[in-house]
């Protein structure tokens, strides 16, 4: 049995709260157990350099912990003067997986900017933060397409992202912290509502992992993100039944 | 009348949610209107170079604004590599007002690291977070007090905060964004329980103003102030009538 | 009696020295007993990019100590790589008072820049920096209007700085460092000619003060500052009775 | 055919020159096809504050780019005062990776720098620094043993990287850097000489891809990593047969 | 006798391997004695701001050293977050010396990129990189004249740098580490093939130095230059007889 | 004849002001033409790491322009975040230049702080900026060994500096920012009473320089320091006949 008196194969409870902020255009509180994320969605009606002129659009992605997320504080970046590896790998992750769902072309010569922030720390927060995002990002979309200024919500698939590990008592899906902590093997998965892989990043952390060891890792992860994209067709068609581009 | 409708003395709705977080020792959602800040205190055991061995502590106050907070998305510090101006301005006024009620002594050689991340700005960040750290600082000495490490809780005074500014329409108590934004004159005013000043933070934005309308933005500031720390005694009531030092 | 013989209402001896340096257009060496401060002014015919095309000009103060101005050592902000909060709060207090007395539409778009180096520090060199920058401002506003780049002096007040605070022996005007170091309460007034508040900025560095005492030193900054703009005046007429554009 | 007349599965040449540079412990020059990346170890006589007084060592990897190793000239971290995601990503990756095959407790309470310099990319830069790091870590500990400073090389196991991807033809190992440009999937894989996995990262670039893509890719890259571990065990003769803690 | 057995005016060995590095359009692998460094030219079709319009192109030069090239590691200053005054010193030295002999209006408005990254270091990196960098400045005029873009190979004049100094045994021409490091008095010298000096850099490091010993000390300095330069003339012989501007 | 009627040879009006500030054990004006400096020295009871037990002393330099001291505003290194390049090359100079006349094991294990800041800038910053703070380093010794902390002024000689350089008229000593401005070949030439060089920094900045003109500017800097270290020996003469240690 897990700490948390979970199944091997059982997620946290997830509750996402849309509109949780006013000024965005698309705002959600997501919490998977005790993590909570806030992700937001604004749009800036500019793109990067390296994009002007070529109709395309770009989605941008930060994530920061509040100092208090943690168990020992965590001192923030802007102190330290710079953003620290482990932050960049995750706004870096966020951002590759979202634009991996969305026509930039579709979606007009402009930037969305996605912010996570994470309100309390307890394992998964980067996944929780893609799972949380893409809400944000599909309600941001839709006031835009209500608004006039697309066409269609510009997103080819649904997108949300789990962890697996290995711990002592073998392989695990959802780890908190507890386990993420002395986990032997940390992966995060990434995938559409087609079954299809976004990213997939696992590291052996103690001990490398064997062919086959990373075959129930991706079977969990599998089985964990159809789960999560369950629940994000329920919150759409709580939307109303808004429909994607695809 | 004013843009919510409120009497020109008229304070927002106030909103205090303690235990908002899991891991502080004392975190607090305030709730000012639609300002929203996270306001939290925890304790590392260690003081800055220039206290060692002397026996006293040290407050520090960091205050951050989520990127969605704003109406137009605030730009992070840590991607700036710096902290601006206004911030340091803020942090500083925040640590320095409860510095000025806590018996620094009495804390024992420690730090209390207070942090204000604001959720959602809608005017009057500053005095809210003021207002909501002191609660989570009782919050914070009190589990502190629990664990023996302190003998009482080291707190001299109540000390909330509130903003005065006049407008077109004369002097207001606890403006909003939409009127301080077009504010002629802005102040901030820090006040402890027995009616003292702690801060007096006056600026003429578009004109300076006279000895009287500086009396008559007194007065408000007095009277928001006592109402605001009417109902920290309560939350002290409903915390099982904690008691302070003096 | 005061450490220096002063009155409890007596201003230091200020000397004010125009054009001490070549290249600005204005530069003042402002001296308030052992205080010391360079303030220039010098325009730059470009404005920050939320101004440009409004015909609106700005003014950007900068403050710096050099390191021998201090008793110990000032490390210089450049060698730690970020300006520390206490200077920031002090430029944006000397920016903040300057506009509030210029009609920026006058004076056209372009920025002023005003720099205010301190050589030499016994207290009170924000409050010098603000009286001997609006020295300097006159001194270039004067000749630009001479190259005929502008038609008035757009200039709507005169502007003077000082402070004052409570100390053991009660409440005192123009506080040296000895005086300041050791204030209960700390505080600066920015005022204009007819008697105006600019800015109040009041701070009980060890212990809050009562609405009495707040008073008490508003009546000393409100002498202090009527003598201070005196000065300022027989300074004018000097430079062959100017005249603002009020 | 592939762009450069390889097989799918087929490796580009890979040479790897030992003891390139005098003053570090270990130093390789590793060149696969026109990728040449300096791998360098050197031994740092502490550790990081975190594990002082534990025993245990610690190593670091770095990684950088000449400027004219990349087709237009890369600006040098430096000149930009902050280290770019992507180099954080891949230095933290080379770190951990060789971390896993090291007994910490083994090395002493001492740190090992590692360091990559790629001086011409062409693909595969991250991937060919952790297997020509691998060497130079197994000449620094030799000559650490040799120093009598440790009993044994404390390694537990070869370790070797390189990249797949899917392209437009199909599935391939080691990417040159023309096809890594236009790859849909793109895949880091690291792997021990026992057949396990230390770091798989996949990444759907241009679109997901299936259990069954992800499947192919696993099996090139373990084809890749064992052919590369053979060439590492025949570099281990080379030096005299070394032998390894395990 | 000298350490390593040279005459007191005799050069280290000097090589010079070209076209180093496939991407950019000149690269230089020069090796003086132990000291070596990887020198590259890189056009980039924009100059500074202080350009624009004026027809007149820019060299800026970069230098930098591997964290391995020197006996204890030398820390990245991407990781310090800024460039070292040394570094600073020597690559505005490089720049300077190469714009001196270079009609900058004859290259276009383009800048010209030199890159001098040392892998090794063991005294004299700044002149062997001017001596290297020179050549590699050639290559790339010579590319680009190739290339129709310029008309002529835009250079006045051969530069080369050595350096002299005066240790124990008295002045010597081309110090390694082991005699710079114990240099009573160091000087860097940069010469045209004319004889003429860019650049004299002097130090008395430990003692002042005559008048007579300065003499001696620019003696050496010329007899260096003359056979450095005889070296680059051999190399462009090899190259087909290039012609320079002049 | 020159521009502001010297004579070739001639040096700028020199003019020192000691005591120019009060804090400093050493402050200096000093002032050479146009060009004005405040040189300072102040000790630190500590040194840098690399001295800690070895019972030598430090001195670091530091040099910085005022914003209002150039013809264009020079914006702050601090509002930058980082020391430009020739900033660096300048504090390194002087640093160098005061170590070599001081006894580093006589002055104890503390740090002498040499501050250079330029009020007024008009060519020559540098030289003027190492001939005041050698007056200023023998004040501050001076007073060490009055308070008992040092038993001699442990100065081995004088130091002074001058620039030299060739203009269109021909080689000049001394140059003002008109002459420096357009010079061809630029020297900045430190010395001691002995006669002895320092340190010799010759740059061509339009064109190379032969060894006879090379010849003409150290004579011309011979002069010129000669006249300057006269000017010092009267001023110690003023001190009351100070010795230094030799």
């Amino acid at each position: 049995m897990r700490i948390d008196n979970r199944e091997f194969d059982q997620l946290r409870e997830i509750k996402i709260t849309r509109d949780y902020i006013i000024h965005p255009y698309g705002s959600v509180l997501i919490e998977c157990g005790n993590t909570k994320v806030i992700c937001t969605a604004m749009f800036e009606e500019k793109v990067p350099y390296f994009l002007k002129g070529t109709g395309s659009g770009w989605i941008t992605a930060e994530y920061s912990m509040i100092p208090a997320s943690t168990i020992s504080r965590k001192a923030r970046d802007s102190s330290r003067g710079k953003v620290d590896g482990r932050t960049q790998e995750i706004q870096r992750l966020i951002g590759r997986s979202l634009r991996s769902v969305v026509d930039m072309k579709a979606m007009g010569e402009r930037a969305l900017w996605i912010d996570c922030d994470v309100l309390q720390a307890d394992g998964g927060t980067r996944t929780a933060s893609i799972t949380g995002a893409f809400i944000a990002m599909v309600d941001a979309f839709n006031k835009l397409k209500n608004e006039g200024k697309v066409k269609t919500i510009p997103i080819k698939n649904y997108l949300s992202a789990t962890s697996v590990g290995i711990i002592k008592e073998g392989a695990v899906l959802d780890l908190c912290y507890e386990e993420d902590h002395k986990a032997i093997v940390d992966m995060n998965i990434v995938m559409t509502d087609d079954g299809r892989f976004v990213e997939v990043q696992g590291t052996g952390e103690m001990s490398a992992f064997s062919r086959n060891e990373l075959n129930k890792l991706l079977d969990l992860g599998e089985k964990g993100n159809k789960e999560i994209i369950e629940m994000q067709k329920d919150i759409l068609k709580e939307m109303g039944g808004l429909e994607f581009e695809r």
